[in-house]
C-alpha cells in the first residue's frame, strides 16, 4: 500500500501537500513560520482532525527552532506558549489540534532546563510522537474496523478519513485498505463533500490511487443509492466526539446518518481516543465553525450562484449518537451506551498513558 | 409579481432562455427546428416538468409550419407524428412531455381536414392552450397551497419548481410567491441541487428577483438545519407522479423526504395533474433518467475530481408516498391514503377534461 505524506520535517521547515491543489495538482508548499501553519490550516491546504493535530505540533517545534542559542529561556517558553494560544484559533472544532498544542504546552511547561536546543529538541521529538503514534493508533483501528466488513460490501463514505487525513492510513478509510487487504472485495461509494470537495477531489484520488473499486456521487445521491439497497455500511470519521458519543464530523455526516438509520444501515464512526472530548457531556456543546458564504457560492473559484446571494455555511453537523452504531478506537470498537462504554474508554486511555510516561 | 418567460413563439420560431446559462447571463436561444428543441431538452437549457410539456407541444407546432401548403396532409401528418416520437426520446422521467405530446398526437389524428395551413393552425392552438392551461394551473395550485403556510414559516425547497419551470408561476415556488403576497412572512432555504446547481443557479435567482428572503444552502447541510428546528416546511415540485402517489423528481429529494419525516417536518409536493401517471400503480415503474457522469465530476466545465474515475449520476429519485404530507393539484390538496384519493383526483381530471371539450 502506497503511503502519501501529507506532512513532512525538512531542516526546521513543515512542508505539506497543499490539499486545495488536488487532484489537479500534487503540490507541495513550505511553511517557514507559525503564521504560515496557521494559515495553511485555516485555508485547508492542511486538514483532517488528526493530521491537523500533527501538524499544529510540528509547528511549535518549528517555532521553538526559530530562536536563538542565547535568547533567555524563559522569554522563550512564554513566546512558544503564545504561538500555541495563536495556532489554536486557526479552526475551532477538530479537538485534535487543541489535544495536540496541550501536549506541546505540557512539554514547554515541564520542561526545567535552561537550553534553548534542548527545549526545542524535546518540542520536536513530542511532535514526532504524535506523527508516529497516530501512524500507529490509524493501524490499529483498522484492523478492528476491518472485523466489520465482509467481502462482497458495498461501503459509503463522506468528506476524506485517509492518509490525507492522518499520519497514517486513515480512520474510516485505513478501515477499508485493511479489509482490501485482508482479501475482502470492497466497493466504495464517495460522497464528493460540498462545499470543499474533500470526497471528491481527495477520497476518490486516494482510493483509486490504491486500486480500490470507489464511485464517485453527489451528496444529495446516498439515499437513493441506501433505498436501492446498494450501501451495507458507512463508514466516517470525526472531528470532535463527546462523553456521550454524540460526534461533529463534516457537514452533511449528520444526514447521512439519519438516511442509514432510515435504511436499517450500521453507521460507523473511526477516530482515535485523541477525537475524543471527555470534558463535553453532549454535542450541542462542541464549537462549530462557520466558513465564508463564497465557499457555498462558488465551485473552483467559479461564481454558482446571483453574487449577492446569502448563503448559510457550517463547516460540521453534530451525529448525536443514537444514530451511531459504533465507534472503533484504537482500543477495539465502542457500543452503545456510549455514555458508558466512553466512560470505559477515558480510564482505559488515562491507564495506558501513564504506562506510557 | 414580475413574469419571466422562459418560452416565447415568435412567427414559429421558439426563444427559450438557456437556463444553463443563468444566472450569470439572461441568454436567449432561438430553436429553429424540432432538432433544436430536442437538444435544448436534453442539455436542460429548458427544464422543469410543466415547461418541457410547453416547450415540446409548441415544438410540433414548429414543425408543422415547416411544411408547404402544397404537401399532401397524410405525409404530414405522419412526419408529425414521427417528430412527436423524436420529442418523447429526449427526456424519460417528466410525464408532462409525454403529456403533452399525446394531446399533440390527438390533435393531429382528429384532424380531418385537408389544409396543411389549418393543420398548423388547430396545433399551435392547442401548444397555446396547454401553456396558458398551464399558466391557470400554476395560480390554483398556488393559492391552495399557501393556505398552508403561515406568517413566519421558514420554507426548504429543492432544485427550481418556479417562473422557469411551468407557464406560470411555478409550482413548490408558486406557493411560495403567493403566500408572500397575502402579506406572510417567509424565509426560504434553497438547496443548491447538485450536480446541475438549479437551485444555486435558479432558484435563488428568481425569488430574491422576486423580493423572497432566500439562503442558499448545499445539498448536504438541510438534515442541520432540520436538526436545530429551522425549517418549518419542505415544498417541493414533481416530474412524475404514479396512482399510489409515489413522487419522481429532481435526485436529493427522496433524502430530504425522509429527513423531513425524521424531524416531523411537513413534506408537501406541488404538481399539477397532468405530471400524474394514473397508469403507473407504483413508484417503482417510473423510469429513471441516467446522464452522463461528467455533470457530477465537474462543475462549470471546471474537473473537480481525477479524471478517471467512475461516478453515478441519476437524475431523479423517487420519494415514496409515505414520507409526502400532501401533494397539491390545481383540483386542491390531496391527503393520504393517496391510493385512494388519487383514484378520485383521476375521476374529476376526467369530469373537468369532459366539460372542457
Amino acid at each position: 500500500m502506497k503511503k502519501i505524506s501529507p506532512i513532512n520535517w525538512e531542516k526546521d521547515k513543515i512542508v505539506l501537500i497543499d490539499q486545495t491543489a488536488l487532484p489537479q495538482k500534487l503540490k507541495f508548499i513550505t511553511c517557514n513560520n507559525t503564521k504560515d501553519v496557521w494559515q495553511a490550516i485555516k485555508q485547508l491546504k492542511v486538514r483532517g482532525a488528526p493530521l491537523i493535530g500533527i501538524t499544529a505540533a510540528y509547528a511549535v517545534a518549528q517555532a521553538a527552532a526559530a530562536y536563538k542559542s542565547a535568547d533567555n529561556i524563559c522569554v522563550v517558553k512564554k513566546q512558544l506558549l503564545r504561538a500555541i494560544d495563536y495556532l489554536e484559533t486557526s479552526r475551532p472544532t477538530a479537538v485534535n489540534l487543541f489535544w495536540a498544542l496541550e501536549r506541546m504546552r505540557g512539554v514547554i511547561n515541564n520542561f526545567r532546563g535552561s537550553s534553548r536546543g534542548r527545549l526545542k529538541a524535546v518540542i520536536l521529538t513530542e511532535a514526532k510522537r504524535i506523527f508516529a503514534e497516530d501512524k500507529r493508533l490509524c493501524a490499529q483501528m483498522a484492523g478492528f474496523g476491518a472485523k466489520l466488513i465482509k467481502s462482497g460490501d458495498t461501503i459509503l463514505t463522506h468528506c476524506n478519513a485517509g492518509k490525507l487525513a492522518t499520519g497514517g492510513v486513515g480512520t474510516a478509510l485505513g478501515v477499508i485498505y485493511k479489509a482490501k487487504s485482508q482479501g475482502k472485495k470492497i466497493r466504495v461509494f464517495a460522497t464528493e463533500t460540498r462545499p470543499l470537495l474533500q470526497g471528491a477531489r481527495l477520497t476518490t484520488w486516494e482510493l483509486s490511487g490504491d486500486g480500490v473499486d470507489v464511485t464517485l456521487i453527489c451528496d444529495n445521491m446516498a439515499a437513493s443509492l441506501m433505498q436501492k439497497g446498494k450501501i451495507d455500511k458507512v463508514f466516517v470519521g470525526a472531528d470532535r466526539i463527546a462523553a456521550n458519543g454524540d460526534t461533529a464530523n463534516k457537514i452533511g455526516t449528520y444526514s447521512l446518518a439519519v438516511l442509514a438509520k432510515y435504511h436499517h444501515i450500521p453507521f460507523y464512526v473511526v477516530a482515535p481516543t485523541s477525537t475524543f472530548d471527555f470534558s463535553l457531556s453532549h454535542g450541542s456543546k462542541i464549537p462549530i465553525e462557520y466558513r465564508d458564504e463564497k465557499e457555498v457560492k462558488a465551485i473552483a473559484g467559479i461564481l454558482t450562484a446571483p453574487k449577492n446571494i446569502r448563503a448559510y455555511n457550517p463547516a460540521f453537523d453534530l451525529t448525536t449518537s443514537e444514530l451511531i452504531r459504533a465507534i472503533i478506537t484504537e482500543h477495539g470498537i465502542i457500543s452503545p451506551p456510549f455514555a458508558k462504554t466512553i466512560k470505559k474508554l477515558y480510564a482505559q486511555k488515562f491507564r495506558s498513558s501513564r504506562n506510557f510516561s
